[in-house]
């Protein structure tokens, strides 16, 4: 099978490199670069090329961005190709566009690489589905997030030596505000609700993330018995669901506290297996690498993924309801003192802990807060 | 798809209740059931009836033992039948044989629920292998050990009561030797390394079970901040692989340590994907239920898995070499002292550290070993 790569940055090279070694079957035949970086001879700037090609069956989209990410699926699918791609934010922003438009044109739509890298979460999720219901998904999504907090604790560095050295190690951009606000997170939150719930997923979902962790945030949490880390969470019940990311504090006995490094680890509940993690490299160019070259492999063996929204699913927000940890200057609604400068507030949404979260930024811009998610 | 399940205990209703209420083209058909149980009008004590029957496209197995379910999965592949089981003591005898039939009668044969239950631990190690060599894998793959394990340590009970726990629970048998001398594990790790690596893993692999583990061990080796767990693990490097089951002392701080309860978690090293790690219920009604439905679907939508062991790997037992910790009265060999009655003997294989605990018995029935995983 012929397929073009479009962006040749650390993906698509792993893309290229995995499929040259070890696929016989697919050739990497166009690849869409920027005019001042055409240094191979199968590379062109001109997208015309590569979607009026009749030999290309499937077009890998790893370039990232929503613009021209977006009108280059929808123009692939069109023609009849193929998708598949690791691009977290284009897919949040038109999931519900790509999967009819894939319907229409009978190609398949593929995502595996947008959500937690090497890891099989995608297609387990879809694999579960076919059993099962999935009650509830969550998990630590980010390895950059994951990086800084576990750095954090072992070492005791602060956040911005934690975040310098993850930018150092590449795991962060310059400008890293889509790890350390969540929106990452929240991304490949929407993604995973869609697939799991089968739902047009809302994308003004709660997002609040770690900018504001410190050291003492961390030892406070210890003195608890519990290990803060950012994460995206997604619920489903009786016809109902709800989305949202935030810090949660677990037990450190947990699973998810003994993530180290840049490593992801997403959980699934399903009615009949019962709850299933997974663990493994969120990003880099194998691991990501290897997700696409999967998806493409299962292309060529014939896999049409079917997205269909239609359930009707309504958000209900109160499905995601926790006690949480405020740390901050001010407390302007009833709370319990959980430790000096924190307090603890019962029974809110997700929703609801958000907005009192902004409103307490407003008086402190160093609050913080994470939820203490219930037992059982 | 007309289907025929071969035993109705609690895999086998599992099964009946997950396709009877979500899977609506499969219908159980026959059920074959001792003599004296035929409750339902389904069930027959006559093979025949189900082998002969050319409606039946597929056979269930889950009677568990070797004999008679070796000779009835035989029969199934060789009428051209596809087989799904659960039982990993008749394929770890009998893989190869099997694997030839289903081969010969171009039927799948697969065996999703005979590790580590309703994780998708099988599908996921084969679906890494279109890529990917499998360098190794390791892991929790006995529920009932590590619920004792976990109970010793957390409620510091001694070992007898925290077995007669677990039998009360319905996670040990009456009889405990196969988990607890690690006879249950060492079937699941020849069966992974057959899948892994491609070969008809040896069968006289070292096994060292948990049998003589107390709680001073575990404070022993907690003071060293490690836990331990029974683990089987396998290694496949330069056209060799090892195998082995034994404790193994792992820091409390991996992934490994916190897995609670009789949960399962299994790790696989893939060369570009990195490592992987499942986690989930490795027993039960439902969840291995899952997965023999999930092996079901995955026929119906044509999968025919083969598996080929001609490859021709050859056995290098120091492919797993690790220093050693031994509680025992005697030591008979150069030894550090490690801990109040424990020595630590560095370099040894698995199965050099069988032989020396071997001898060691003798003297001390009681005696204990882990290994300790070498760094990196």
């Amino acid at each position: 099978m012929n397929i073009a790569l479009l962006g040749y940055g650390t993906v698509g090279r792993g893309v290229d490199d995995i499929i040259r070694s070890r696929v016989p079957d697919v050739s990497v035949v166009r690849i869409l670069e920027l005019p001042d970086r055409l240094t191979d001879p199968r590379m062109t700037s001109n997208y015309d090329q590569i979607v009026s090609d009749q030999n290309i069956e499937l077009v890998v989209e790893c370039m990232g961005g929503i613009e021209p990410a977006h009108t280059f699926i929808a123009q692939a699918l069109s023609a009849g190709k193929h998708v598949v791609t690791s691009n977290k934010a284009v897919v949040a922003a038109h999931f519900a566009e790509f999967a009819q438009l894939a319907t229409a044109n009978d190609v398949a739509f593929l995502i595996e690489a947008a959500v937690a890298g090497g890891i099989p979460w995608i297609a387990s999720i879809e694999k579960v589905r076919r059993i099962d219901e999935v009650r509830s998904f969550s998990g630590i999504m980010n390895g950059t997030t994951n990086y800084i907090i576990d750095s954090m604790r072992r070492e005791e560095l602060d956040f911005d030596v934690a975040l310098g050295r993850a930018q150092e190690l590449g795991y962060a951009e310059r400008d890293p505000s889509a790890d350390i606000d969540g929106i990452d997170v929240a991304n490949k939150t929407i993604l995973s609700a869609c697939v799991a719930f089968d739902v047009d997923c809302v994308r003004d979902l709660p997002v609040t993330g770690i900018r504001t962790l410190t050291k003492t945030d961390l030892n406070q949490f210890a003195s608890h018995g519990l290990m803060v880390k950012l994460f995206g969470r997604g619920v489903c019940k009786d016809g109902s669901y709800a989305v949202a990311v935030e810090p949660v504090a677990i037990t450190q006995y947990s699973l998810e506290a003994a993530v180290p490094s840049n490593f992801n680890l997403v959980s699934l509940e399903g009615f009949t297996v019962g709850p299933l993690k997974f663990y493994g490299q969120g990003a880099g160019s194998l691991p990501t690498g290897n997700a696409i070259v999967q998806d493409v492999i299962d292309v060529m063996r014939g896999r049409r993924q079917v997205y269909d929204f239609s359930r009707g699913l309504t958000y209900d927000p109160t499905l995601l309801t926790s006690d949480y940890v405020f740390r901050s200057s001010t407390m302007p609604v009833a709370a319990d003192a959980w430790a000096p400068g924190m307090w603890l507030v019962r029974n809110r949404t997700a929703t609801q802990a958000r907005s009192l979260f902004e409103r307490l930024q407003q008086e402190d811009p160093t609050a913080f807060m994470a939820a203490l998610p219930k037992e059982g």
